[in-house]
């Protein structure tokens, strides 16, 4: 497979996007998406696990549950998230999936839905309607990247990306953009993604590998450890490229595609991360179990003890220790090796079977100043290895948060 | 009972400290510090509950399990945690715990050892030593405060507490000195508390009205979400008052007091919170169960977008229901009720039967403002509630951690 200079949603066959400003960001920025295919897609989603999912969240698995194969489009807000709006946000995520099935000439059970932004603040459905009507006249193959724009809140940069995946008999194409730069900002909500392939491929099939890329990769990125109320990411495959992904053999291809291409926006938006000044790279090895692999790193990826050594650049893997003990995991402290390497091919062991190794400050230091650097922590019990990914916490992302409404 | 003014751990009859500056902090200011009674203890412990604890934990569990009833004293340095130190670590605990015995001239089990400071480093055993050796020669009633002064790292005030407990036969004293400003700090580490009383009580009663005083206590306050590898909380009976406390009715007394003095110190923690500036009262209530209620106010508390909005006195309620909402709680969102609370008496609901509710943006603020405020959330599921203490995310709690060794 092969990625496509400057690749996005619309890189795929048969696939047509706008955006517009509809007026929900006070900046008159870009606000609202439409991705559109010509010809029916069948159509895969995963969506946050938060006890309080927002009313979109809510609409689309619905949707997809009721019309998995016949999906036409996908609508995307933002500046306002509409979660914890109650029933009256359900009326109008509804309402937002009707507009744009008009707009279209589909069914209502045709359209996606997405939202990001404030927080329990109802959508403006004038503006909302008409922005549909706008951005439905200018439907285009070169509105790819202006979307991946138009959904960013606190993003610095938009995240898109496509590759062409070979088959014997042509090539499929698999398009994607995301956005996010903290896993939450209720002020700004959210972690979104859309992807889009002119494959043809089941519905059953679609959300299975989604599944299995989606817990690969955006499952596996922390910025700040919350879980937004409107996390989702969406994937629709129009056929439009006549080439039919069955066998166990060509999903397979075709999964691995997947899966880099949501590895690839997962770690745009760590790098993008809020205030985020170094992106790292968190393994753990010889686990007894992934779960146990995944825990622990998790728990590093989060202490704000360890994000702040990062933003410092200070080598303190006491606070990697510390933090991987408390993960809820047995460990055998006799048993832990841990190193730290960096992308020139440094790689230096702090810690042998538990005991701290004497190190070349100066090495160390240079692997944490770096603005890319992996630690990998060996728990010696078993064979299970995750791989994670975080940013540090820097005053930037304290006064992103912090100072947002002042 | 009734609160002493400045009481501190030699408030109660029969104990002396005293504190040196032994040179394990660069700053040369006082590092070891002795607490001793002249007649033997009862002694309680509870320990870190992280997978690497450092050597002097593993040493108090195994005298407390071998000698709970004939106590005579703790020692306590700060500078060096003796954690990630291996076998060499455990035979300087020894080596500590033996010097001790010496110089207060009783058996090795019949001390407990505290350290708190730098991961992964080997205490330098001849300070140590020569410390013991000066302190021992400097025992008071008068060092109390000084004990709490000493055993500092990035706190920024001395944290001691006694109240005096009336009893038909005369009052019994009880004390308590705390160190902790961030949950943890691996290169300054660790929560550590030392209670003394000279009630007579057995070290099973002890040991079992600690737990329960902890478990409101210390283990309802979050910093920064980390866990030690040192945190521990000894407390000392030695009977001095010559009053004895055995039946359920006496011990339900003393109990209670113990509970007020753990959550003093508990509180003083928080309020002296690595870069705090507001101290917050989260209280879960209608809940399920207790462990519900307080895995949901543990999520709110550790959250960094909650942490952040309350660094800038942002009423974003959105965060703490996000926040809420990926506790791991099965919730339902319209039975949620959402309130906050300043101490000078203002009680706004923002949200009901989760739906939010206009309210003024003014009242809210000057809430989100004040230095203390209290979240209440009720669940509407059951009975059970819990009250969480934390503090806020702010700039110079990044400071603090980040640039630490820069």
């Amino acid at each position: 497979m092969n990625e496509i200079r400057d690749g996005h949603i619309t890189s795929p066959s048969g696939f047509v996007a706008s955006a517009t400003a509809c007026g929900l960001k006070e900046s008159g920025d870009l606000d609202l998406v439409l991705v559109a295919s010509k010809q029916d897609c069948s159509g895969a989603g995963l969506f946050t696990q938060n006890q309080f999912p927002a009313a979109p969240v809510i609409l689309d698995k619905e949707t997809l549950a009721a019309n998995p194969s016949r999906l036409r489009g996908i609508v995307v807000n933002a500046g306002i998230a509409n979660a914890c709006t109650g029933p009256a946000g359900l009326k109008d995520a509804r309402a937002t999936q009707h507009h744009t099935a008009q707009a279209l000439d589909c069914p209502n059970e045709s359209i996606l839905v997405l939202s990001t932004g404030v927080i329990g603040v109802p959508l403006d459905m004038q503006k909302i309607s008409s922005g549909i009507q706008v951005a439905s006249q200018d439907l285009s193959e070169e509105n790819g990247i202006q979307a991946a724009r138009a959904i960013m809140t606190t993003d610095t940069r938009p995240k898109h990306v496509a590759f062409s995946i070979p088959y014997p008999e042509g090539d499929v194409i698999l398009g994607g953009m995301a956005k996010g730069a903290g896993m939450i900002h209720p002020n700004m909500a959210t972690m979104l993604a859309v992807l889009t392939t002119d494959a043809r491929i089941s519905a059953v099939d679609l959300q299975r590998i989604l599944q299995e890329a989606v817990q690969e990769s955006f499952n596996q990125i922390s910025i700040d450890g919350d879980t937004s109320t409107n996390d989702s990411v969406l994937l629709l495959a129009n056929g439009a490229s006549g080439i039919s992904i069955q066998t166990e053999d060509r999903l397979r291809i075709f999964a691995q595609a997947l899966k880099e291409v949501c590895r690839m926006l997962a770690q745009a938006i760590v790098r993008d991360g809020e205030g985020a000044s170094k992106f790292v790279t968190i393994e753990v090895c010889d686990a007894r179990t992934n779960a146990e692999a995944r825990s622990i790193a998790q728990t590093i990826a989060t202490s704000p003890l360890v994000k702040t050594a990062f933003a410092g650049g200070d080598p303190n893997w006491g606070r990697i220790l510390a933090a991987a003990g408390r993960a809820g995991v047995d460990l055998d402290p006799t048993r832990i090796n841990l190193w730290v390497g960096s992308d020139s091919g440094i790689d230096l062991q702090l810690v042998m079977d538990g005991t701290p190794l004497p190190y070349d400050d100066t090495q160390a230091e240079a692997i944490f100043c770096a603005s890319e650097f992996t630690v990998r922590l060996s728990l010696g019990l078993g064979t299970a290895e995750t791989t994670y990914w975080t940013c540090d916490l820097t005053h930037d992302y304290v006064s992103i948060n912090a100072d947002y409404r002042t």
